[in-house]
């Protein structure tokens, strides 16, 4: 990359994108720049495809028979072992169910049941906060336990890790800022004080290569509908780690986490394996949407994905930077892309109306509260040209004041 | 209706059937009679239509932009209070979610922490187990909590009610004999012993008019995918009554039972309605089908449902008794039409093959270990004639005995 790339060399960039062909597989909306994959990934054809076979074929014409004939009962461990090879996990340790809150509740409850002499749980202050809130409820079920949070107890994580300490919960990628954490590193010290650790995947799953396995990682947790494009709302997942199958046990201890299920009877005995992270009844048609999504992956070379999102967020900084950089756009996201998710923040006291602006010019980022733009750079689908036209647009908004118009300060309900 | 209905009875009762256009709603596979609703029930061409808006135009082309353009967010309340509607809610009381499971839990943990002083949890023996899991799951999370069960501590659950019950757990109607509780005066016997209730409306929901509001009832949940017909593995709902909804607490604290989500706040601080038993983020394109659903149910008379159930399952049990008492079927349902659900069940020492024998001729209904053959009569899509010609299917079965063929003695994976 050249010090200031022209939309030449931007469009070379393309030219040699061994992920390029991937986009076709892509239903991206004419006039629209995507840059909120981290939010909501986009829909695939082969989505579309999975979910009408879903309900045109299955529900509608195989009925209760499709539980059988369509293999729907055991979709959550199949699509569990296929997202476990984009998180570095042997089959038969993911499981896909449920949201991240409510598998957050089975997780960390689990491990504070495995550390009975201790009751701390320790998390980071700005986390995505419904890790807390759940954090929280699960602390709420348990005499003395205390959560302890990174930026409001001490200024790191690891200055909070000690013999106290029964479990930590621990985002890989922040929502906000993009920032990575170096997970084999923290998850060594969790567990040289004898702690058990969760990470939190929901911004690095399909984001970047993850190696849970290799990592020794305890427990995991994660979305599919950011990176991995399974839908909106489509069902979380849980990684446990091998080793723990055999003794954890989670309250949430529904029928379909049941040894056997189908026999009806009187006393809960878990599932010899990890879908004794099961709970109930799942739904199919989402989860059908989110089959053909991982259909997409089957080839994707992690490697070249995570190439691709460090040129993409590298680029649009540096663009941002050369062309908006008098606009008081501050770099919220670290700088260095090896240490950055792939997703790109910055600050602004007009963020809200900058984002607004924005998305009426069709390039489509998000805006967190207080005062943060945020952009997400899906690899599959964001090419280095649609990196050069949203700068472009944006150098326009704030070089003209066209956020300035009243319309973009009014709130959504939603942001 | 005579005491030995002919064809020519049986079609008449169809021609003067008030809700016999309801059935040009739904999509039924050719040369089917489906008798299992009350497990998955049909497909309609309003929950198709809603579950391919929601995929092509909000998923595929407002992305993000939906959860505001599309009212996502809003679509738990939304749905709950249309459901609310069949169950006799009013507004504000009832929300969708996650699952049946799930949402026992959350309303089972909330109870008993309503009443601190008391430990016992009571539930019925011959409950859906799952029921009985999740009340294992809640009491394992409280020290002390014990759970007691009809039909094992007890003959009937009337008995197990004191002055040490926290919560009684009881289904509605029986999901293998179809047996209906007195809801009111359950109610009454556990709320004057001081104890709250939770009603598992699973199998009565959308089967028949239910009036949590009327009877004073604490706690409900159910889910929709039976005879509401919102697709495999549609998400359920939670009914919590005015009355508790500023103090209760539940501890799946996810964001969505945020008072302010979108406010990334550190600390929770639940909503101050029905919307507090929300958790994590839920499965659009699946409650976007079940937004069809309910569409369906708009002008449907309650009453004249009831009515048409009794009719459907008094003339199956009568024709099953008169054409195939012979062949050792024994009714397992309450004979009387007031105390019975929309499902009809026999007893047969080969129920698994007899079933298979059915399904395999296109007589759809399901099998319930250990020797239980379950028919469900949807009012909405099931017909006299359809009555009919299952019994003349089982006839010839039971008479011809073809399912002594080896094919139908193979039990599947999910039965």
């Amino acid at each position: 990359m050249t010090a200031f790339p022209d939309l030449a060399a931007v469009e070379a960039m393309d030219a040699v994108d061994p992920l390029r062909s991937m986009r076709d597989r892509f239903i991206l909306p004419e006039g629209v720049i995507y840059l909120d994959g981290n939010s909501l990934g986009a829909a695939s054809h082969g989505a579309f495809s999975e979910l009408q076979a879903a309900a045109s074929k299955e529900w509608g014409q195989d009925l209760i028979r499709a539980w059988n004939t369509a293999g729907w009962f055991d979709m959550p461990t199949e699509l569990g072992d296929r997202i476990g090879r984009l998180i570095g996990a042997a089959p038969g340790q993911t499981v896909v169910c449920d949201t991240t809150s409510t598998n957050i509740y089975k997780v960390l409850h689990a491990a504070l049941a495995m550390r009975p002499d201790r009751s701390v749980i320790v998390a980071e202050g700005n986390s995505f906060p419904t890790d807390l809130y759940m954090a929280e409820g699960v602390a709420s079920t348990r005499a003395g336990a205390v959560l302890r949070l990174e930026g409001v107890d001490a200024p790191s994580i690891e200055e909070l890790i000690d013999d106290k300490v029964a479990v930590v919960l621990v985002n890989h990628v922040n929502y906000k800022s993009g920032e990575l954490r170096d997970m084999a590193a923290l998850t060594r010290k969790a567990q040289a004080a004898g702690a058990l650790i969760v990470w939190d995947l929901c911004h690095s799953a399909g984001a970047l290569p993850v190696d849970l396995d290799g990592a020794n990682v305890d427990f995991a947790v994660g979305c599919t509908y950011k990176y991995i494009n399974g839908g909106p709302g489509a069902p979380a997942f849980i990684y446990a780690a091998t080793r723990h199958l055999a003794d954890v046990q989670q309250p949430l201890s529904g029928w379909w986490g049941h040894a056997r299920p189908f026999a009806f009877e009187q006393g809960y005995a878990a599932d010899a394996g990890i879908r004794r992270f099961l709970c109930g009844t799942q739904p199919i048609l989402t989860m059908r949407a989110l089959k053909g999504a991982l259909d997409d992956w089957d080839n994707v070379d992690m490697a070249a994905l995570r190439k691709k999102s460090i040129a993409l967020t590298d680029l649009f900084i540096q663009l941002v930077e050369a062309r908006c950089g008098a606009y008081g756009l501050k770099l919220e996201s670290p700088r260095n892309g090896t240490k950055r998710g792939s997703q790109v923040s910055f600050e602004h006291d007009n963020a809200y109306a900058i984002m607004q602006a924005l998305i009426a010019r069709g390039v489509i980022g998000d805006f967190r509260a207080p005062a943060t733009v945020r952009f997400g750079f899906t690899p599959l689908y964001v090419g280095f040209k649609d990196v050069w036209q949203a700068v472009e647009i944006l150098e326009d908004i704030m070089r003209t004041g066209a956020w300035k118009d009243a319309r973009f300060a009014v709130k959504s309900a939603v942001t």
